[in-house]
């Protein structure tokens, strides 16, 4: 077995095929956001940037900022132990507690990331409700696949947001049976909604727990930021909520909320919550602030919608072929790793405007996009240049326009 | 399935167990570590922290405080994205070299937590290199085991820190086989050291990749803070050591440094890095400013091994009994979760001093222990304390002297 020869050869594999990853390293400007300065260049230079899922740019946000910097200087920077082993901070607590809040739920319970609130979420309840079966939707995210994955649990995939077929899954189990239903509300890379009302009815008639991953809709829709199920009057019919403070909250973390014994019951039982060290107080301390600013504030909401709508109707009159998506994410097809990669460092090269490109094993292949995301502090002249350099581009490399 | 039920009970099952765990709400004053604020009790009281692994208390050093506050106003607070999009800070990438230098390394890749870094390398490791069969010590922590078990691959576990057994089962396979050794330097619970240099030379002789998990070493050992291995020269002789920035280095994040390709392998398939918003920045810059100040300051190493060793010498005068280990931790048993639950309750509430109970599944029942952790900023009183405080619970509550 040479090693140093298997890695080399599994790089080249991706290499080939095109999808070989080069990261962009930025430095954020934080009173500037969109704005970046590019490294990767010798002299590093401003770009813009438009495929950062800080979508309501609370990463810069004062209060947000004002939070950090006050908890780091009171309480220092990391909490120095898991959760039970000295490593609960009130911050935490706090936190928590406003979760909960935001969801209309008894109880909260943070996470490192969102990916481990799902993985270690799932994995606990799949593992051990007895004999569970989890119903998931077809286009769910990496984290939740992993979670379901590794708690062994017999699983039904249901075809994406379609709820003529998950009936015909649950109804070929006993209604005693313990089930577990799991879908996003937004999904990442298409941008389109899952229809909650529906997936709560066929829980309810087949007894099945739901969980719903709100990673890409926490902060942006609802009356309070509690994502769509709030938004559509579904966030008592759901028995556990997962989101991120990472997204729309700018900051990170994941987190899920439910009643107290299901709370209680992952915090006992969740290895990926139990063995690793808690979040930075500061770290909570951002989120709580992020989130009580946009449980009154409608204007980043709002503001977000417009700019999303704005794009939208550019691209259309430009003739730049997207996804129709109900969501605040607009992905553009090139259908192509090359051509796709090329697009992103012509835009990036010419143009100044960063997006990256979304290539496998995020999007199946051939699928291949840009995925755009528009902020509230893009302004009108960034989404003008932002089609303009589109249109060039996709002349510069003849990239259809009916794809 | 009566869900709600099911929860409940499971809680009562831990609960009857006596291992239910209630965390310890703790407000820490970063100017006035190992002192917190205690907040479960009605009114908040200061107690003195015993068992965090904030181990030199870098978590509020100045340097380290300064470098988070002055990247959280330049950059913001979260990232904004995975490290693929949009989220790779120019703060990341230094971390990352430093990294890589500290353990004399081609390159690192930081996590999100060390669980983490952990279970994403191992898992994708393990599962890409074909037919690789798992050496892993009987001791290993959970986010190891978890990595192994989410790959699939073939394992054996060999007797913990046992080089005769691990050759046993190294013997029974081809030396085509592809192989991963994977063992810790310092054991959390138990405070014993592997023998780094005869692994080493059953994994040249059988060629295995070897997989050293170095966080509770790294900043405390060597000459520069690399670990254990840094200390007894083996580094160059491991192919990845994983390490975290959340104990020693006092914030938080996991990271793995290797060779260049197999680092390079590991950002482009390991699910659990791809797929997660990556560390704030200046998470990434708080680190960064630890290990670089513990890279060439041996101040708070040596204060620490000082302080250990005169909570050991103190503890055999007052005949607690203790296990014996050639590190920093001091593991004093008492063998029964519910004695051990009252030891800690009377040292918060008599004596103001915070030591968790270490119960199951984190060590074996019956192994039940407080868990001592001295810090360079633990003072002589503060250790009188202690030992008088321990005398006083052993004595209250007939806990065995020869236990």
């Amino acid at each position: 077995m040479d090693y140093a020869n298997f890695f080399k050869q599994k790089l080249q594999d991706i290499k080939s095929e095109g999808r070989y990853r080069i990261f962009a390293d930025l430095e954020r400007c934080a009173k500037d956001f969109p704005y970046a300065f590019y490294y990767n260049d010798s002299n590093p230079r401003k770009v813009v940037i438009w495929c950062a899922n800080d979508y309501l740019a609370m990463g810069q946000h004062e209060q947000v900022l004002k939070a950090m910097v006050e908890a780091t200087i009171r309480v220092g920077a990391g909490a120095g132990g898991t959760r039970n082993i000295s490593g609960t901070n009130h911050y935490h607590v706090l936190l928590e507690r406003e979760i909960a809040d935001l969801h209309d739920k008894e109880s909260a319970l943070i996470f490192s990331s969102g990916y481990v609130s799902n993985e270690a979420s799932i994995s606990a309840l799949a593992t051990h409700l007895p004999e569970c079966v989890v119903f998931s939707d077809s286009h769910n995210h990496a984290s939740i696949i992993q979670g379901i994955r590794n708690s062994r649990a017999q699983k039904e995939i249901f075809h994406h947001n379609d709820p003529k077929h998950l009936k015909e899954l649950l109804s070929r189990y006993p209604k005693e049976r313990a089930k577990l239903l799991i879908f996003e509300s937004v999904y990442s890379m298409d941008g389109d909604i899952a229809p909650i009302e529906a997936f709560c009815d066929l829980a309810e008639e087949y007894n099945a727990l739901t969980f719903i991953d709100e990673v890409h809709a926490v902060g942006m829709y609802g009356h309070k930021g509690g994502g769509i199920a709030q938004r559509d009057q579904q966030s008592h019919r759901l028995s556990i909520i997962e989101g991120t403070l990472g997204k729309a909250f700018g900051v990170v973390g994941g987190y899920i909320a439910s009643s107290a014994d299901l709370i209680d019951f992952v915090r006992s039982f969740a290895s990926g919550f139990i063995f690793t060290t808690s979040m930075p107080p500061a770290v909570a301390a951002a989120a709580l602030a992020s989130i009580q600013h946009l449980k009154v504030s409608q204007v980043e909401r709002q503001k977000h919608q417009e700019n999303v709508e704005k794009v939208k109707k550019k691209l259309l009159q430009a003739g730049i072929p997207f996804i129709p998506t109900p969501s605040h994410i607009i992905p553009i097809l090139v259908r192509n790793a090359h051509q796709c990669k090329l697009a992103t460092d012509l835009l990036l090269k010419n143009h100044n405007i960063y997006v990256q490109p979304i290539n496998y094993p995020t999007v199946p292949r051939g699928t291949e996009r840009l995925r755009i995301t528009p902020s509230p502090v893009h302004t009108d002249q960034m989404i003008d240049e932002l089609i303009d350099a589109l249109k060039t581009v996709w002349n510069d490399l003849y990239i259809d326009y009916a794809a």
